[in-house]
């Protein structure tokens, strides 16, 4: 298989975690006899730096011609800490999400029995989950127009929602569904907002459509306590832009470590995977940051992009077992006994890929 | 000491719990020699049934009159099912926050060390939690301007602060905060969205008047996964109406349930004094619900709404008793053992009475 993936390494820790998760295709093409072709563009911080913006039309353009792209991290402390600052890093994220279409994010919550101990949540309450959320990527709050007064007292972001954003994500997560446990839970808030009751309305219309799978309707608030209390009872997760960002970052306590979650944008055309974690701008550059998850991304590249289980499952089984053998790093090693050998992110990324 | 206080009930579980928190309050005004003042009135689908308002103008004038207010819990399964009725529970509830200026809502995680084993949180995690949330209350996408289109296929809700909401709640929670750890978390979502950048702003501001208090930013996201991450390192959270909203009932399991969390809100007049856990329709009328959060509710009153601390502490010492004695209601029961004796909401309410 032929394929041309852009990598776009971004802010943080993002370029000393990409770097594996690239290793590791290359890895996959040399064994299984692909031939992947690898372009780097800019994206972020890193962007505004060199171009004075955080999407070049450069990486834009790679991007739009690229099969898949492996991206690591957005966002910098110094617009954290100044909220009037015009160019911002993640303006380039959403930018190429909206561009590209990629309209559904999936970020499946992959549970590593190694790892039960490492999560705050007990491991009994864990046992057994195995949970695939879609997150509405392009439209919400993220998207609605802002605006902020003249006398810069009043500020507002619109949060809209068209009926067709809705239907597309949740016919892709029904479809997920049917191929998995055939339960799917819809996440709103339509006691209170408008958009939220033509989100869930329109959940209603397409369940129909899927008559085998089994639909549940839960106010987000409800759903951030249910997530941490029974974490079991979830299969599919449906939910909008901002929702999702919340759920899902909660939920990566589920799964020991967010330095263990990866996600794939797919829509229109190309995917986008990257790990759910940030730029962690604190422990950047000092071979602290869990390289598995940029490793994984690269797995849902090969398994949701490229459609090669095999590949994916290989990188998957090898996590599996450096876990096993108890490698672990910073974030994942459980500082009370000794049983683990703590890896730097270096280390512990040429330890998966020999 | 001589107050009125209005008693609603509303729907779902509210009345069964509100019939303890109310006499709850006799007791005290009877132990105490106070006098406490009763009235009734409806609000949510009970008030729809009878008037066809959720918030009917008897019940607004009498809680204008009142000094205080127990309120029970709100909404009904026929609304949840059904997205496009006009008139629901909720705005009752909305409605009330509004017109009386409730802006504040203060959401205290009390961690009873009987209830430890309750959570799905490890033990080692939780112990030594002691958190406040201060939730604006009257403002965010809960009251900016709702849309739907004509042909019902696009919907909107404004998402809006003014720096004056802001800043009266953030004095309060700085001011609550130097009374306790003197640690102030604010959260946000900053990085994306502008009336998150007029909330960081301001609090940035703010922050300046309460040196001897540590002031964090952390993004939603990120919240909601710290918080179960490692809840300690909390102490006050500071946060808009929708991100509370989410925050502080993910925050429940903390506690070990829903049913052992109160709330106050408070703003320019009376107070209101409500559990945090919802209607839970599902288990009304079966004597299951736990009245602990109405019992709890009460002590709120008495404590931050008449600034009797030793009543408040009265409550709060026996519900412990109760709990260190074995009794327990079926949401904080541990199941697989039967060192617990069940009881349901009644025996449980009379129980702490006695
Ligand atoms: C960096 C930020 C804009 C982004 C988001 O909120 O979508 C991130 O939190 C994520 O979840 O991908
Ligand atoms: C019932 C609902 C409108 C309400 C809210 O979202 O504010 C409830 O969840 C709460 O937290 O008090």
């Amino acid at each position: 298989m032929k394929k041309n993936i852009l990598v776009i390494p971004g802010d943080g820790i993002g370029p000393e975690v990409t770097t594996w998760g690239k290793a590791a295709l290359e890895k996959i093409a040399e064994i299984f006899g692909h031939e992947f072709n690898f372009e780097e563009a800019l994206m972020g911080h890193a962007a505004i730096e060199v171009t004075g913006e955080p999407l070049p039309d450069e990486t834009l353009e790679k991007a739009r011609q690229s099969d898949a792209i492996l991206f690591g991290a957005i966002g910098h402390a110094k617009y954290d800490n100044d909220p009037s600052l015009k160019v911002r890093p993640e303006q380039g994220l959403l930018k190429i999400r909206k561009e590209l279409g990629l309209f559904a994010n999936l970020r499946p919550i992959l549970l590593f029995d190694e790892l039960l101990q490492a999560s705050s949540i007990k491991p009994e309450i864990l046992r057994g989950t195995d949970i695939l959320f879609f997150r509405e990527l392009t439209g919400d709050v993220y998207f609605g127009e802002k605006t902020r007064s003249e006398d810069r007292n009043t500020a507002s972001d619109l949060m809209i929602y068209h009926r067709y954003e809705v239907e597309r994500i949740a016919h892709k997560a029904y479809q997920a569904a049917q191929q998995r446990n055939k339960r799917l839970c819809s996440v709103d808030k339509a006691n209170v907002l408008e958009s939220s009751r033509l989100w869930r309305e329109t959940v209603q219309e397409i369940a129909k459509q899927y008559p085998d799978v089994e639909t549940e309707h839960m106010f987000i608030d409800n759903a951030a306590m249910q997530l941490i209390k029974n974490p079991k009872k979830f299969d599919v997760v449906l939910t909008a832009n901002l929702f999702g960002d919340i759920l899902t970052d909660e939920a990566s306590q589920i799964a020991g470590s967010m330095g263990m979650l990866a996600s794939a944008s797919v829509g229109e055309s190309t995917g986008f995977f990257e790990p759910i974690h940030g730029s962690a701008h604190d422990i950047a550059g000092k071979d602290l940051a869990n390289p598995l998850a940029s490793i994984l991304s690269a797995a849902l590249m090969l398994e949701i992009g490229f459609g090669l289980k095999e590949e994916a499952k290989l990188l998957v089984d090898t996590i599996d077992q450096v876990l096993k053998e108890g490698f672990r790093t910073h974030d994942i090693a459980d500082q009370s006994t000794n049983r683990f050998k703590v890896l730097g992110t270096a280390e512990m990324g040429k330890l998966v890929l020999k």
